[in-house]
C-alpha cells in the first residue's frame, strides 16, 4: 500500500506504561496540514482533549505534529494541563513548529498523574527515529488492551494525479457511538482546505465510528484527527471531492470495524442491518439498541438464534414500530416473520452462528426507507476477564 | 411474618418449562381488590401485558385473581392473545369471577407459541391447591434464572387495627430502570381505593424498581401489580396513608434490591449514591450511568478501586457537572477529591471491595441538593455463562 506523501512517524518506549513496549509515538507532516477533529462528548475530558481544541482554534486548523502516548490517559490529573502543554511545547521546539500546531493525545488509566519528564527525556530519541516508513510502529505504540494494531489505506486516482489516505486507530473497550474509539488518526496527502475537511470528517464519522459499539461506554479521551497536507500536489476538483471523501470514509469504516473485531474478549464480529425504519436516524437507534444489548451479545457468543432478544432490544430503542410487521434474519436465515417465529432448523443455524462473522438483519415492512448499519461484537468471558483486572 | 388477610396462593407444574418444577401460579383474593399496575415501556409487549391493560380498564381497577406462568413469555406469538384470554376465561369460570377481574402474567422465552391446553389441564389442580399459606410456593413458581425466590413483608399498626403488605417478585436479568423486573405482585389487606393505589404505586416504583439496573435491558413482559382487598377491615385515615405508602414502598424497595442481589452471575450487591446534583432527576441519571457501565461493574467484580471509570461513566450521563468539583468514595474510602486521585491504600481498599456489599458515593460540591440512590450488581463470568446458554 502506498502511504500518503509528506508524513513521518516514530515510536519509542518512554516508560509511561510498565510493560516494556513502545508507549510514545509521533506523527509529523513536513508541510503543515489542514486538520479537522472530533472529540469525546463525555462531560469528563482528558487534558490533551482540551489542548487539541485550543490549539486547533489558535492555529485555525493547521497541524504540524501529533504527540501520542499510551499507558496514561492524563485525565483527572492535577498536573494534566501543564504536562500536555509542556510536552507539546517541547515537541514544537525540537520540530521548529508553532506550539499551536502540535496536538497531543493520550490513552490509558484515568486519575494517575502523568510523568512529563519521561516524555521530555524520550523526545529526542522519538524525533530522531522519525521515518515515513514507521507508520505501523506508531500504530502499535498507541495500543492498550488491543490485541492487534489497526490500520487502513486507500488511494484515489484523480485527473491531476493520485492522492493517498492512511489511518491508524486504537480501542477495544469503552467503545460506543457518539464518539467511538479512544484514538484515531487519518492522514491524506490531498490538498484540502480545513473547511472541506471538517465537512468530510463529520459525515465520515457518522458512517463509521458512530456505527460502532463494543460495550456502550464512551471514554474521556476519544480523539479523531483528520489531516490533509497537500504533499501530493493534487487539489481535488470540485467533482472529485466526493471520491476523496469516499476513500476517507472507507478508511474510517475499516478502522471502526477493526475495533469491533478486536472488541475486548470478542470472538465474533457482528454486523447489524436495519431497514424500513421511519428515518435513517430511527434505523440507527434501532441498530444501536440491538448492538448494545448484553442479552443479544451473549446470545451471539453462545451461537443461540434467540431472535426474541433482538426484537425485545429493538423495542427499547425509543422508536415507534409495529412488532407485527417486523422480519428478522440471522446469518441470512429468516428467524422471525411479521413478529412471529419463522420455521428454521435450530441445529443448522446454531452451527452457522459459530462463524466468526455474524449478521443480524432487522427489517420493518412498509414504505419507509430508513436504514442503518452497525458493527459490534459478542460479549464473552474474555471481556469480564480483561476488565476485572485491567488496571491492577 | 403475618401475611395480608384474604388472599390465597397456589402453584403447580403444568409442563410449560422443561425442568420439572412449578411453572404455573395463582393469586386469588376472596374480596375483589382495588388494583394498580405498571407495565414495560418496551415497544414490543407480550400478550398478557395487553390483556392486563384491557381488563383493568374494563373492571375499573378491580381484580379477583392473577394467573402467572414461567417458562414462556407468550410474546411474539401467533396465538398469544387467544391463549392469554382463554386461560383468563377458564380461571374466571372456575373461580366464578367476571373475566375482566382476572389478570395474567408470563415470563420466559420469547417467540415460542404457548400451549394453552397445558394450562387448561392444570387449572383444576391449581385452584384445588389454593391456600393462604402457599405464598412462597407461588413466588418460587415464577422464577426463571433466579437463584432464590424474592419476597418481602411489612405491617402497619393503625388506629383502627393493623394492615399487612406482602410482595413477591422475580427477575435477575433484563433488569433496567423504566420498568424494572419482569414480574412483581404486592398485596395488602388495607382498604384503599384504586385512585389512591395508583398514586402510591407510581411513587413507590420510582423509589424502588426504577432505581435498579442489572444489565440495561428491559423486557417485553414487565408487570407490577399492587392489590388492596380491604380484608383487614381497616381503611387508613387520611393522615395514616403516608405510613401505609411507606410500608408498600419498603416492600418494593426490598424486592428491587433482592433482584440486584440475585443479578445474573452477580457476586456483589452494589449501592450507588449520588448527591449534590442539580436535581433529583439529574442525580438519578448520574447514578444510572454509573450503575449501567460495564466497565464499572467489571471493576467491582475484580475488586478494583478504579474510580476513573466511575467518573467517566458519570461523564456520559448527559448531566452538566464540573469534574473538578467531584468527590468519590468507595466502601467509605475517599478515592477521588475534586476530580483528582485522593491518597488511599490500594491494597486495603481492594480487600474491602471483596465484600459482598459494595458502596459507591458520587458527590458534587456546591449548593445543589439533588440526590438519588441506585442498586446494581457486578458483572461477572456468570452473567455471560447464563445468557450465552439460557435458551437452549
Amino acid at each position: 500500500m502506498n502511504l500518503p506523501l509528506g508524513y513521518a512517524y516514530s515510536a519509542v518506549y518512554a516508560g509511561i506504561r510498565q510493560a516494556e513496549r513502545d508507549d510514545l509515538a509521533l506523527i509529523v507532516t513536513g508541510l503543515d496540514a489542514s486538520a479537522a477533529a472530533v472529540f469525546t462528548r463525555n462531560r469528563v475530558q482528558a487534558a490533551p482533549v482540551g489542548l487539541c481544541r485550543r490549539h486547533l482554534a489558535l492555529s485555525k486548523g493547521r497541524v504540524g505534529a501529533i504527540l501520542m502516548n499510551a499507558g496514561n490517559a492524563n485525565c483527572a490529573t492535577r498536573t494534566g494541563d501543564a504536562v500536555a502543554l509542556d510536552t507539546a511545547r517541547a515537541t514544537a521546539k525540537i520540530l521548529k513548529l508553532p506550539v499551536a500546531q502540535v496536538l497531543t493525545a493520550s490513552t490509558g488509566v484515568i486519575g494517575v498523574e502523568m510523568d512529563g519528564a519521561k516524555i521530555m527525556a524520550a523526545l529526542p530519541r522519538l524525533v530522531e527515529g522519525l521515518s515515513p516508513a514507521r507508520f505501523e510502529d506508531a500504530a502499535r505504540a498507541i495500543m492498550t488492551t488491543d490485541l492487534v494494531s489497526k490500520t487502513a489505506f486507500a488511494e484515489a486516482h484523480l485527473r491531476r494525479g493520485s492522492v493517498r489516505v492512511a489511518g491508524m486507530t486504537k480501542g477495544s473497550g469503552m467503545i460506543q457511538p457518539n464518539m467511538a474509539t479512544t484514538l484515531g488518526f487519518v492522514m491524506t496527502d490531498a490538498e484540502l482546505p480545513a473547511a472541506a475537511l471538517r465537512v468530510i470528517l463529520k459525515r465520515a464519522v457518522e458512517a463509521s465510528y458512530h456505527r460502532l459499539s463494543v460495550d456502550g461506554d464512551t471514554s474521556t479521551n476519544d480523539t479523531l484527527v483528520l489531516l490533509a497536507n497537500g504533499a501530493s500536489g493534487v487539489r481535488p476538483e470540485a467533482k472529485e471531492l466526493a471520491r476523496v471523501e469516499e476513500k476517507i470514509t472507507g478508511v474510517m469504516e475499516h478502522l471502526a470495524q477493526a475495533i469491533a473485531r478486536d472488541g475486548e474478549g470478542a470472538k465474533k464480529f457482528v454486523t447489524i442491518e436495519v431497514s424500513g425504519a421511519p428515518s435513517d436516524d430511527a434505523a440507527a437507534r434501532l441498530a444501536r439498541a440491538i448492538a448494545n444489548s448484553p442479552l443479544v451479545k451473549t446470545a451471539i457468543a453462545g451461537s443461540d438464534p434467540n431472535w426474541g432478544r433482538v426484537l425485545s432490544a429493538a423495542g427499547n430503542a425509543g422508536v415507534v414500530f409495529d412488532p407485527g410487521k417486523t422480519d428478522i434474519w440471522m446469518q441470512g436465515v429468516a428467524v422471525c416473520r411479521g413478529g412471529l417465529a419463522a420455521p428454521f432448523s435450530e441445529a443448522e443455524l446454531k452451527q452457522k452462528l459459530d462463524a466468526p462473522e455474524c449478521h443480524i438483519r432487522f427489517s420493518l415492512r412498509g414504505k419507509a426507507k430508513g436504514e442503518a448499519r452497525f458493527w459490534t461484537c459478542d460479549l464473552t468471558h474474555g471481556y469480564i476477564h480483561i476488565n476485572a483486572s485491567y488496571r491492577t
